[in-house]
Protein backbone atom coordinates (compact mmCIF):
# COMPACT_ATOMS: atom_id res chain seq x y z
CA UNK A 1 0.00 0.00 0.00
CA UNK A 2 1.21 3.72 -1.01
CA UNK A 3 2.27 5.85 2.15
CA UNK A 4 0.20 9.21 2.74
CA UNK A 5 1.55 12.97 1.76
CA UNK A 6 0.96 15.80 4.87
CA UNK A 7 1.45 18.81 4.60
CA UNK A 8 2.51 21.63 7.17
CA UNK A 9 2.04 25.31 5.83
CA UNK A 10 2.04 28.40 7.56
CA UNK A 11 3.65 32.26 7.64
CA UNK A 12 6.83 32.59 10.10
CA UNK A 13 6.57 31.63 13.37
CA UNK A 14 2.88 29.73 12.88
CA UNK A 15 4.67 27.24 14.91
CA UNK A 16 5.70 24.53 11.65
CA UNK A 17 8.23 22.43 13.56
CA UNK A 18 5.98 21.57 16.11
CA UNK A 19 3.35 20.51 14.33
CA UNK A 20 5.69 18.53 12.51
CA UNK A 21 6.85 16.98 15.72
CA UNK A 22 3.52 16.15 16.54
CA UNK A 23 2.64 14.75 13.27
CA UNK A 24 5.70 12.25 13.46
CA UNK A 25 4.63 11.32 16.59
CA UNK A 26 1.22 10.09 15.63
CA UNK A 27 2.89 8.13 12.95
CA UNK A 28 4.97 6.89 15.65
CA UNK A 29 1.84 5.93 17.78
CA UNK A 30 0.50 4.23 14.83
CA UNK A 31 3.74 2.23 13.99
CA UNK A 32 4.13 4.12 10.54
CA UNK A 33 6.90 4.57 8.85
CA UNK A 34 7.41 8.19 7.89
CA UNK A 35 10.07 10.49 6.39
CA UNK A 36 10.15 14.58 7.42
CA UNK A 37 10.98 17.04 4.44
CA UNK A 38 11.10 20.75 3.78
CA UNK A 39 11.03 23.22 0.92
CA UNK A 40 12.65 24.56 -0.41
CA UNK A 41 14.93 21.90 -0.33
CA UNK A 42 15.78 18.18 0.41
CA UNK A 43 18.37 16.83 -1.63
CA UNK A 44 21.35 18.70 -1.96
CA UNK A 45 20.40 19.96 -4.91
CA UNK A 46 17.13 21.64 -3.82
CA UNK A 47 19.13 22.83 -0.83
CA UNK A 48 21.42 24.44 -2.61
CA UNK A 49 18.60 26.25 -4.53
CA UNK A 50 17.61 26.93 -1.09
CA UNK A 51 20.56 28.59 0.00
CA UNK A 52 20.20 31.27 -3.48
CA UNK A 53 16.70 31.93 -2.69
CA UNK A 54 17.02 32.82 0.75
CA UNK A 55 20.00 34.64 0.65
CA UNK A 56 20.67 38.67 0.65
CA UNK A 57 20.96 40.06 -3.60
CA UNK A 58 22.63 43.20 -4.10
CA UNK A 59 20.25 43.00 -7.35
CA UNK A 60 16.11 42.66 -7.19
CA UNK A 61 14.88 39.15 -7.42
CA UNK A 62 11.93 38.96 -9.66
CA UNK A 63 8.81 37.40 -8.17
CA UNK A 64 8.77 34.69 -11.18
CA UNK A 65 12.45 34.15 -11.14
CA UNK A 66 11.89 33.41 -7.10
CA UNK A 67 8.70 31.17 -8.62
CA UNK A 68 10.87 29.37 -10.93
CA UNK A 69 13.48 28.37 -8.18
CA UNK A 70 10.84 27.36 -5.55
CA UNK A 71 9.18 25.03 -8.10
CA UNK A 72 12.50 23.61 -9.86
CA UNK A 73 13.34 22.76 -6.23
CA UNK A 74 9.80 21.24 -5.64
CA UNK A 75 9.96 19.19 -9.03
CA UNK A 76 13.24 17.65 -7.54
CA UNK A 77 11.88 16.84 -4.29
CA UNK A 78 8.60 14.96 -5.49
CA UNK A 79 10.56 12.77 -8.26
CA UNK A 80 13.26 12.15 -6.26
CA UNK A 81 12.36 11.94 -2.56
CA UNK A 82 8.38 12.45 -2.24
CA UNK A 83 7.06 9.82 -4.75
CA UNK A 84 9.50 6.56 -4.14
CA UNK A 85 9.16 6.91 -0.16
CA UNK A 86 5.23 7.55 -1.65
CA UNK A 87 5.42 4.07 -3.62
CA UNK A 88 7.22 2.21 -0.81
CA UNK A 89 4.68 3.05 1.63
CA UNK A 90 6.41 5.06 3.74
CA UNK A 91 4.54 8.21 4.40
CA UNK A 92 6.00 11.79 4.27
CA UNK A 93 5.50 14.90 6.50
CA UNK A 94 6.06 17.84 4.44
CA UNK A 95 7.94 21.31 6.06
CA UNK A 96 5.94 23.33 3.21
CA UNK A 97 4.63 22.45 -0.40
CA UNK A 98 2.78 23.59 -3.29
CA UNK A 99 0.38 26.06 -1.42
CA UNK A 100 3.34 28.52 -0.12
CA UNK A 101 3.99 29.22 -3.86
CA UNK A 102 0.54 30.00 -4.30
CA UNK A 103 0.25 32.09 -1.11
CA UNK A 104 3.59 33.72 -0.73
CA UNK A 105 4.33 34.14 -4.50
CA UNK A 106 0.87 33.88 -5.72
CA UNK A 107 -0.80 35.94 -3.08
CA UNK A 108 1.96 37.97 -1.07
CA UNK A 109 3.59 39.08 -4.23
CA UNK A 110 0.74 38.94 -6.18
CA UNK A 111 1.15 37.08 -9.23
CA UNK A 112 -2.02 35.94 -9.42
CA UNK A 113 -3.49 32.74 -8.81
CA UNK A 114 -3.92 31.29 -12.52
CA UNK A 115 -0.63 31.47 -13.25
CA UNK A 116 0.59 29.25 -10.17
CA UNK A 117 -2.27 26.41 -10.97
CA UNK A 118 -0.46 26.38 -14.75
CA UNK A 119 2.77 26.11 -13.00
CA UNK A 120 1.18 23.63 -11.38
CA UNK A 121 0.18 21.75 -13.46
CA UNK A 122 2.90 21.57 -16.08
CA UNK A 123 5.27 20.70 -13.47
CA UNK A 124 3.78 18.69 -11.17
CA UNK A 125 0.72 17.54 -12.52
CA UNK A 126 -2.21 16.15 -10.45
CA UNK A 127 0.32 14.99 -7.88
CA UNK A 128 -0.69 16.89 -4.75
CA UNK A 129 -0.77 16.25 -0.68
CA UNK A 130 -3.51 14.17 1.04
CA UNK A 131 -3.61 16.01 3.28
CA UNK A 132 -2.64 19.27 4.51
CA UNK A 133 -2.94 21.39 7.57
CA UNK A 134 -2.71 25.12 7.80
CA UNK A 135 -1.41 26.44 10.90
CA UNK A 136 -3.10 30.10 10.45
CA UNK A 137 -1.45 32.93 12.57
CA UNK A 138 -1.53 36.91 13.07
CA UNK A 139 1.61 37.82 10.97
CA UNK A 140 1.95 40.18 13.91
CA UNK A 141 2.39 37.25 16.18
CA UNK A 142 4.01 34.96 14.13
CA UNK A 143 6.98 37.83 12.91
CA UNK A 144 7.26 38.88 16.21
CA UNK A 145 8.26 35.16 17.10
CA UNK A 146 10.29 34.82 14.12
CA UNK A 147 12.56 37.32 14.83
CA UNK A 148 12.89 36.16 18.71
CA UNK A 149 14.44 33.13 16.49
CA UNK A 150 17.62 35.09 15.31
CA UNK A 151 18.09 36.67 11.74
CA UNK A 152 15.59 37.21 9.52
CA UNK A 153 16.27 35.71 5.70
CA UNK A 154 15.35 38.11 2.47
CA UNK A 155 11.98 36.30 2.78
CA UNK A 156 11.26 37.04 6.09
CA UNK A 157 12.05 40.87 5.60
CA UNK A 158 9.27 41.58 3.33
CA UNK A 159 6.77 44.15 4.63
CA UNK A 160 3.70 43.77 6.88
CA UNK A 161 1.74 43.84 3.87
CA UNK A 162 3.07 41.36 2.28
CA UNK A 163 2.31 38.74 4.75
CA UNK A 164 -0.78 39.68 4.99
CA UNK A 165 -1.71 39.57 1.91
CA UNK A 166 0.02 35.58 2.20
CA UNK A 167 -2.28 34.90 4.88
CA UNK A 168 -5.79 36.00 3.17
CA UNK A 169 -4.39 33.82 0.20
CA UNK A 170 -4.04 30.94 2.31
CA UNK A 171 -7.28 31.05 3.62
CA UNK A 172 -9.30 31.71 0.31
CA UNK A 173 -6.94 28.46 -1.04
CA UNK A 174 -8.10 26.51 2.49
CA UNK A 175 -11.86 27.52 2.35
CA UNK A 176 -11.88 26.12 -1.37
CA UNK A 177 -9.81 22.83 -0.83
CA UNK A 178 -10.87 19.90 1.45
CA UNK A 179 -7.87 18.52 1.89
CA UNK A 180 -6.77 21.92 3.58
CA UNK A 181 -7.38 21.80 6.74
CA UNK A 182 -7.47 24.69 9.29
CA UNK A 183 -5.57 24.85 12.42
CA UNK A 184 -5.30 27.80 15.00
CA UNK A 185 -2.08 28.34 15.74
CA UNK A 186 -2.55 31.40 17.69
CA UNK A 187 -3.84 29.28 20.67
CA UNK A 188 -1.71 27.38 23.44
CA UNK A 189 0.44 25.12 22.24
CA UNK A 190 -2.04 21.83 23.61
CA UNK A 191 -4.93 22.79 22.25
CA UNK A 192 -2.96 23.50 19.04
CA UNK A 193 -1.20 19.70 19.01
CA UNK A 194 -5.03 18.23 19.86
CA UNK A 195 -6.55 20.59 16.46
CA UNK A 196 -3.70 18.77 14.50
CA UNK A 197 -4.32 14.99 16.28
CA UNK A 198 -7.91 15.55 16.25
CA UNK A 199 -7.56 16.36 12.01
CA UNK A 200 -5.38 13.15 11.76
CA UNK A 201 -7.86 10.73 13.13
CA UNK A 202 -11.20 12.00 12.03
CA UNK A 203 -8.88 11.66 7.84
CA UNK A 204 -7.08 8.19 9.25
CA UNK A 205 -10.04 6.45 12.09
CA UNK A 206 -8.08 3.62 14.24
CA UNK B 1 14.72 54.69 -30.07
CA UNK B 2 14.58 51.37 -28.05
CA UNK B 3 17.78 48.72 -28.96
CA UNK B 4 17.19 45.25 -30.51
CA UNK B 5 18.03 42.00 -29.13
CA UNK B 6 19.94 39.32 -31.44
CA UNK B 7 20.24 35.77 -30.01
CA UNK B 8 22.69 33.75 -31.34
CA UNK B 9 22.38 29.59 -31.12
CA UNK B 10 23.26 26.30 -31.54
CA UNK B 11 25.30 23.46 -30.20
CA UNK B 12 28.42 23.03 -27.98
CA UNK B 13 31.20 23.92 -30.53
CA UNK B 14 29.30 25.29 -33.35
CA UNK B 15 31.21 28.57 -32.93
CA UNK B 16 29.05 30.75 -30.69
CA UNK B 17 31.79 33.03 -29.38
CA UNK B 18 33.29 33.87 -32.62
CA UNK B 19 29.70 34.91 -33.92
CA UNK B 20 28.96 37.16 -30.63
CA UNK B 21 32.24 38.92 -31.83
CA UNK B 22 31.57 39.36 -35.47
CA UNK B 23 27.99 40.45 -34.35
CA UNK B 24 30.14 43.03 -32.29
CA UNK B 25 32.23 44.37 -34.55
CA UNK B 26 29.28 44.87 -37.29
CA UNK B 27 27.53 47.19 -34.76
CA UNK B 28 30.87 48.89 -33.75
CA UNK B 29 31.12 49.56 -37.41
CA UNK B 30 27.50 51.04 -37.66
CA UNK B 31 28.72 52.90 -34.22
CA UNK B 32 25.77 51.46 -32.35
CA UNK B 33 26.03 50.73 -28.16
CA UNK B 34 25.68 47.23 -26.94
CA UNK B 35 25.82 45.31 -24.65
CA UNK B 36 26.51 41.18 -24.61
CA UNK B 37 25.13 38.89 -22.61
CA UNK B 38 24.91 35.29 -21.84
CA UNK B 39 22.62 32.30 -20.78
CA UNK B 40 22.42 31.07 -18.42
CA UNK B 41 23.95 33.75 -16.61
CA UNK B 42 24.24 37.59 -16.87
CA UNK B 43 23.56 38.89 -13.06
CA UNK B 44 25.25 37.26 -10.22
CA UNK B 45 21.49 35.43 -9.02
CA UNK B 46 21.79 33.75 -12.25
CA UNK B 47 25.77 32.80 -12.64
CA UNK B 48 24.64 30.90 -9.56
CA UNK B 49 22.22 29.17 -11.12
CA UNK B 50 24.41 28.35 -14.36
CA UNK B 51 26.72 27.23 -11.20
CA UNK B 52 24.30 24.75 -10.31
CA UNK B 53 23.01 23.78 -13.55
CA UNK B 54 26.30 22.46 -14.93
CA UNK B 55 28.08 20.97 -12.22
CA UNK B 56 27.65 17.01 -11.57
CA UNK B 57 25.48 16.29 -8.68
CA UNK B 58 25.03 12.43 -6.97
CA UNK B 59 21.52 13.14 -7.81
CA UNK B 60 19.45 12.94 -10.97
CA UNK B 61 18.52 16.46 -12.13
CA UNK B 62 15.33 15.90 -13.65
CA UNK B 63 14.73 17.55 -17.34
CA UNK B 64 11.49 19.93 -15.56
CA UNK B 65 14.07 21.20 -12.47
CA UNK B 66 16.44 21.92 -15.02
CA UNK B 67 14.16 23.62 -17.50
CA UNK B 68 12.73 25.97 -14.25
CA UNK B 69 16.50 27.05 -13.51
CA UNK B 70 17.05 28.01 -16.97
CA UNK B 71 13.77 30.34 -16.65
CA UNK B 72 14.41 31.47 -13.41
CA UNK B 73 17.58 32.65 -14.82
CA UNK B 74 16.59 34.02 -17.83
CA UNK B 75 13.29 35.73 -16.56
CA UNK B 76 16.11 37.44 -14.06
CA UNK B 77 18.28 38.37 -17.11
CA UNK B 78 15.48 39.97 -19.23
CA UNK B 79 14.25 41.89 -16.28
CA UNK B 80 17.30 43.70 -14.85
CA UNK B 81 19.32 43.57 -17.85
CA UNK B 82 18.34 43.01 -21.30
CA UNK B 83 14.91 45.05 -20.99
CA UNK B 84 16.60 48.21 -19.11
CA UNK B 85 19.10 47.80 -21.91
CA UNK B 86 16.81 48.06 -24.84
CA UNK B 87 14.74 50.55 -23.54
CA UNK B 88 18.18 53.13 -23.12
CA UNK B 89 18.50 52.11 -26.81
CA UNK B 90 21.40 50.22 -26.41
CA UNK B 91 21.73 46.99 -28.14
CA UNK B 92 21.73 43.53 -26.70
CA UNK B 93 23.72 40.45 -28.34
CA UNK B 94 22.94 37.22 -26.22
CA UNK B 95 24.51 33.98 -26.23
CA UNK B 96 21.93 31.98 -26.21
CA UNK B 97 18.10 32.66 -25.09
CA UNK B 98 14.54 30.87 -25.08
CA UNK B 99 15.42 28.74 -28.26
CA UNK B 100 17.96 26.84 -26.40
CA UNK B 101 15.71 25.47 -23.66
CA UNK B 102 13.09 24.72 -26.68
CA UNK B 103 16.09 22.96 -28.22
CA UNK B 104 17.67 21.67 -25.28
CA UNK B 105 14.94 20.59 -22.74
CA UNK B 106 12.00 20.45 -25.23
CA UNK B 107 13.65 18.18 -27.83
CA UNK B 108 16.89 16.71 -26.55
CA UNK B 109 15.05 15.75 -23.44
CA UNK B 110 12.25 15.62 -24.91
CA UNK B 111 9.18 17.30 -22.58
CA UNK B 112 7.99 18.30 -25.89
CA UNK B 113 7.46 22.20 -27.22
CA UNK B 114 3.75 22.60 -26.01
CA UNK B 115 4.95 23.09 -22.68
CA UNK B 116 8.13 24.87 -23.51
CA UNK B 117 5.85 27.55 -25.32
CA UNK B 118 3.44 27.45 -22.38
CA UNK B 119 6.27 28.27 -19.71
CA UNK B 120 7.36 30.57 -21.86
CA UNK B 121 4.06 32.62 -22.64
CA UNK B 122 3.81 32.08 -18.51
CA UNK B 123 7.20 33.59 -17.41
CA UNK B 124 7.95 36.31 -20.22
CA UNK B 125 4.91 36.82 -22.10
CA UNK B 126 5.54 38.01 -25.83
CA UNK B 127 9.47 39.29 -25.04
CA UNK B 128 11.65 37.83 -27.48
CA UNK B 129 14.82 38.50 -30.18
CA UNK B 130 14.43 40.75 -32.92
CA UNK B 131 16.89 38.37 -34.46
CA UNK B 132 18.12 35.08 -33.83
CA UNK B 133 21.58 33.24 -35.48
CA UNK B 134 21.16 29.52 -34.92
CA UNK B 135 24.64 28.36 -35.94
CA UNK B 136 23.89 25.03 -37.39
CA UNK B 137 26.80 22.14 -37.15
CA UNK B 138 26.97 18.27 -37.35
CA UNK B 139 26.72 17.01 -33.40
CA UNK B 140 30.01 15.16 -34.16
CA UNK B 141 32.12 18.37 -35.29
CA UNK B 142 30.80 20.16 -32.71
CA UNK B 143 31.33 17.96 -29.36
CA UNK B 144 35.15 17.66 -30.95
CA UNK B 145 35.58 21.02 -30.62
CA UNK B 146 33.89 21.45 -27.26
CA UNK B 147 35.89 18.42 -26.07
CA UNK B 148 39.42 20.27 -27.29
CA UNK B 149 38.23 23.13 -25.41
CA UNK B 150 38.51 21.18 -21.44
CA UNK B 151 36.52 19.18 -19.55
CA UNK B 152 32.33 19.05 -20.69
CA UNK B 153 30.20 20.04 -17.96
CA UNK B 154 26.71 18.04 -17.02
CA UNK B 155 24.70 18.90 -20.13
CA UNK B 156 27.95 18.57 -22.64
CA UNK B 157 28.73 15.38 -21.50
CA UNK B 158 24.91 14.13 -22.41
CA UNK B 159 25.19 11.30 -25.28
CA UNK B 160 25.20 11.80 -28.58
CA UNK B 161 21.45 11.31 -29.68
CA UNK B 162 20.52 14.39 -26.70
CA UNK B 163 22.29 16.56 -29.27
CA UNK B 164 21.04 14.94 -32.83
CA UNK B 165 17.80 15.95 -31.02
CA UNK B 166 18.60 19.10 -30.24
CA UNK B 167 19.65 20.09 -33.49
CA UNK B 168 16.47 18.21 -34.77
CA UNK B 169 14.33 20.50 -32.59
CA UNK B 170 16.69 23.58 -33.66
CA UNK B 171 16.39 23.12 -36.85
CA UNK B 172 12.40 22.81 -36.74
CA UNK B 173 12.04 26.05 -35.15
CA UNK B 174 14.12 27.97 -37.20
CA UNK B 175 12.62 26.64 -39.96
CA UNK B 176 9.00 27.83 -38.12
CA UNK B 177 10.15 31.15 -37.12
CA UNK B 178 10.85 34.19 -40.03
CA UNK B 179 13.01 35.55 -37.26
CA UNK B 180 15.42 32.91 -36.60
CA UNK B 181 18.23 32.73 -39.16
CA UNK B 182 20.34 29.44 -40.14
CA UNK B 183 24.31 29.77 -40.61
CA UNK B 184 26.09 27.04 -41.74
CA UNK B 185 28.34 26.68 -39.18
CA UNK B 186 30.59 24.15 -40.43
CA UNK B 187 31.95 26.19 -43.28
CA UNK B 188 35.14 27.99 -43.48
CA UNK B 189 35.48 30.75 -40.37
CA UNK B 190 35.34 33.50 -43.05
CA UNK B 191 32.44 32.16 -44.87
CA UNK B 192 30.70 31.85 -41.37
CA UNK B 193 31.64 35.37 -40.84
CA UNK B 194 30.16 36.85 -44.24
CA UNK B 195 26.84 34.75 -43.86
CA UNK B 196 26.83 36.14 -40.16
CA UNK B 197 26.97 39.73 -41.84
CA UNK B 198 24.89 39.20 -44.39
CA UNK B 199 21.98 38.12 -42.43
CA UNK B 200 22.62 41.60 -40.61
CA UNK B 201 22.63 43.99 -43.07
CA UNK B 202 19.59 42.48 -44.73
CA UNK B 203 17.69 42.74 -41.65
CA UNK B 204 19.48 46.42 -40.88
CA UNK B 205 19.90 47.55 -44.16
CA UNK B 206 22.67 50.53 -43.58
Amino acid sequence: MSGRFIVIEGLEGAGKSTAVATVAQWLEKRGIAYTQVREPGGTPFAEALRDLVKQDWQETITAEAELLLMYAARVQLVANIIRPALASGVWVIGDRHDLSSRAYQGGGRQLGDEKLQTLKSLTLGTFGPDLTLYLDIDPDIGLQRARTRGTLDRIEKEAFDFFERTRRRYLELAAADDTVHVIEAGRPLADVQAQIIATLERAWPA
